[in-house]
């Protein structure tokens, strides 16, 4: 009989989508001088980035987010060998929720619909694993194992009961040992 | 201390809104004679209506869903009790996610973007009770009460271990006995 395979959350924003490098540009190109991401630390994107709001509220600010270094080759192989979901707090911005989906549709091809959540909390998630860069959504999570992708945000922050990663090679290397 | 609330993941299509009747008026409008409900028992929607499928990808078609009778009174009677989360398998028709979004906040404006979840396979929902009108939705979950919405695409079926439901106040009678 075949294991069932274990479940994997991974979010979006922050974990598969730079979204900090795109307020870095945004806030330059609106304000003439770029903001250094080793004066960030540990501070709210909304209290660093002045209109930060306004652009999560703007049209193409989702659909040209870069892509994190090496996170569609590692997905690929997580696809592969996980029930692996894509679980994005999106309905705060109902105006994203297509180009998130066009988003992933050209950067991870190889996620299928039936695999996508869009939601506001993710208490309801139900799964083993769960990829986050916030905490509100990982300190609810029941599943076995918390990873906290490190961003500047929660740079600072002490893990707790999770564990921190920095890059997505890191993740390969705890998720296929 | 206070008892945790229990969690109830709620349909839309079928079950919310009214997709059935809109499949019947957009049939009629397009090919000038209007099918009866009474005929179609057991069969599947798709079949059915010969242009279904292009309804669903077609502007508006969700936006206009008529709501089902008594939901929005119970609907609020059950947010007020319960820790209730809109759930619909939305992201087959990406276009239509903000269509459902702005729904939701007409006709049930109590609802937040909390508490509202767009995803494809269900299985990864995490609630006590979940009201439905597929069994593919209904099968795979482990809460404690499942209730099959009555549909025509269900009608005949042996409603198995779900309990089924005909109108909005036998599910407010069963919620709050």
């Amino acid at each position: 009989m075949e294991k069932r395979q274990k479940r994997i959350a991974v979010d979006m924003d922050g974990v598969l989508a730079d979204v900090f490098e795109q307020f870095l540009d945004w806030d330059e190109r609106e304000h003439g001088s770029r903001q250094l991401r080793e004066n960030l630390m540990g501070q709210k994107e909304l209290e660093v980035f002045r209109n930060a709001r306004t652009y999560l509220y703007t049209e193409k600010f989702f659909r040209s987010l870069k892509v994190m270094q090496d996170s569609q080759e590692v997905l690929k192989r997580i696809h592969d060998h996980y029930d692996l979901y894509i679980v994005s707090a999106a309905t705060e911005f109902p105006q994203s929720l297509p180009e998130k989906q066009e988003w992933l549709l050209e950067h991870f091809p190889f996620i299928s619909w039936e695999k996508i959540v869009f939601c506001g909390s993710k208490q309801i998630i139900d799964a083993d694993i769960m990829i986050d860069d916030h905490f509100k959504n990982l300190d609810h999570f029941n599943g076995e194992l918390t990873l906290l992708y490190s961003q500047p945000h929660n740079a600072l922050a002490d893990p707790g009961r999770h564990r921190r990663v920095e890059t997505w090679r890191e993740i390969e290397s705890i998720l296929f040992p």
